[in-house]
């Protein structure tokens, strides 16, 4: 089934223990669009830049079966660029840089043939530019699937909240859980933020995991314990991106297949952290994906016949 | 089979957001032994208190079926105490008080009738005191899990590194770990810390589960989410308890059996946090176990067949 992505679509610059980088292509909707076409070969991309953008890059995203019509080229302005340092745990991080640049006065401009997408994500952008793209879409998608962070909870959180309505899974941190809700029990955080709209709450606990709610539901997926974590950014998008994907790929969007989809979003965003920005998901050997998923199924796997 | 369990009987004051306490009963090896009893019915206690513990406690973990020959009482001296208090987010706390007392110079003495167990526990004790118990033993048990704290780290890290050659399986939790091994990543923290040693290790994670480590393998299990954890006090060690009681009882230590092991012992500290103290163990209604064990089981079930 069709997916549509909206998101960031931006320059990166990088500082961990392990090295830094220079600029490289990173943005909420880069990493889930590329997570997502592993999936499904009908992934059409909403997204701003400016004509620094490189254009071998939007070549490569078409190789990937990734339309690129709905992405703005803005002449003579500059792509959203983000700096940012992770301290030596990796859990946490600092931001250096943010340029708006063309993110500023973004309008989310939805092209003919991707007006009708049967699956929805919202990467993380302003609530309003989010809500703003639902209205524009000919018809209501199957799923709409939104993410976003405490930076908007902070400027903007009338606009979240009416965005939240128009959403059937909301996917945010455990602490951005805590910050929208105001209290400190999972469980408890999770129903007073569905009661603001998402039927289906998907928490991410980075090296601890990801838990999804539903009803009275709950599921706890593991996180791959790792030899190093490199780069942790992109990771939350890469898990949405393979979330998504495979929900399209499948088109089912029951709680046990949800369930599924949270382990191969889990398996894609273990690649996503082992190298810098994007490089270890673009080639993927669909065997070693395989594998990682089986190994997922694993690690928290207990037989209790006897 | 039979299981021998040693480490504090003690007095505990605790504070958390939630309240606080006087003087209650607490201990490694009593939240220890109370879970191993809910699983079989041969344990025995070496352990020491002062005068000042109620024999009316002694009397109940009798009612339990639990040995206290080894019970040391010492005449004109006081039972170990500490005092804490757990900071707003339940996974940090600060020692108020700690009074040695009877454990200042506690020399473990093992009854005849006590000395061949099948399953020893060693609570958190001084590390020396622990290898001190294994090498009175007629027979080395089948299986000896240790538990310890980082303050053994700092201040007898030799004798620990000495006590850990003689264990089959190390307790201890994520800080712990990362401190004794000096490693950041648990995957590599948990090849050190086996190389000095234990052929298994279980790193717990509090809210976030445990992870079982042996040879090549590892299993990630959940922690139950609770509507309020209303003190943690005692939890690893009725994980613990409940991990070796349930060992005991089956008398099968592959890593299969570990794993399930390791769902009860989860399921039994998910209950001791939901009260003060040792009060919510005391009693616990096995139809009430058994569904919490089921609970655990679901938690983090997938289904792969599609």
């Amino acid at each position: 089934m069709s997916l549509l992505v909206t998101g960031t679509v931006a320059f990166d610059a990088i500082e961990t223990p392990f090295g830094k980088t220079d600029k490289i292509i990173g943005g909420a909707a880069t990493y889930v669009s590329l997570a997502a076409s592993y999936f499904t070969k009908q992934v059409g991309l909403i997204a701003v830049v400016g004509d620094d953008f490189p254009q071998d890059y939007i070549d490569l995203l078409n190789q990937k079966g990734i339309d690129t019509s709905g992405l703005q080229i803005k002449s003579g302005e500059k792509s959203f660029f983000w700096s940012g340092r992770y301290f030596n745990d990796m859990n946490s991080r600092e931001t250096l840089i943010t340029e708006l640049n063309v993110l500023a006065d973004f309008d989310p401009i939805v092209p003919e043939a991707l007006s009708a997408p049967d699956y929805l994500m919202l990467g993380n952008l302003a609530p309003v530019v989010q809500s703003t793209l639902i209205s524009r879409l000919s018809k209501r998608p199957k799923l709409v699937v939104m993410d976003t962070m405490n930076f908007w909870m902070d400027i903007a959180l009338d606009d979240l909240k009416k965005t939240l309505t128009m959403v059937d899974v909301l996917t945010i941190n455990d602490e951005e859980a805590r910050q929208l809700s105001g209290e400190y029990s999972l469980i408890k955080a999770s129903r007073i933020i569905r009661a603001m709209g998402p039927k289906y709450l998907i928490i991410k606990k980075g090296e601890h995991g990801a838990l999804l709610f539903h009803e009275d539901q709950v599921f706890f997926a593991p996180a791959m314990l790792l030899e190093d974590v490199f780069d942790p950014t992109g990771a939350g998008d890469t898990f949405a991106g393979g979330f998504i994907g495979y929900l399209a790929s499948t088109d089912d969007i029951s709680f046990e297949n949800m369930k599924r989809a949270i382990i191969y979003g889990s398996a894609m965003a273990s690649f996503c952290v082992e190298q810098f920005g994007t490089d270890n998901i673009l080639n993927i050997d669909p065997n070693l994906l395989k594998a990682r998923v089986e190994a997922f199924r694993q690690l928290s796997y207990v037989d209790f016949l006897k």
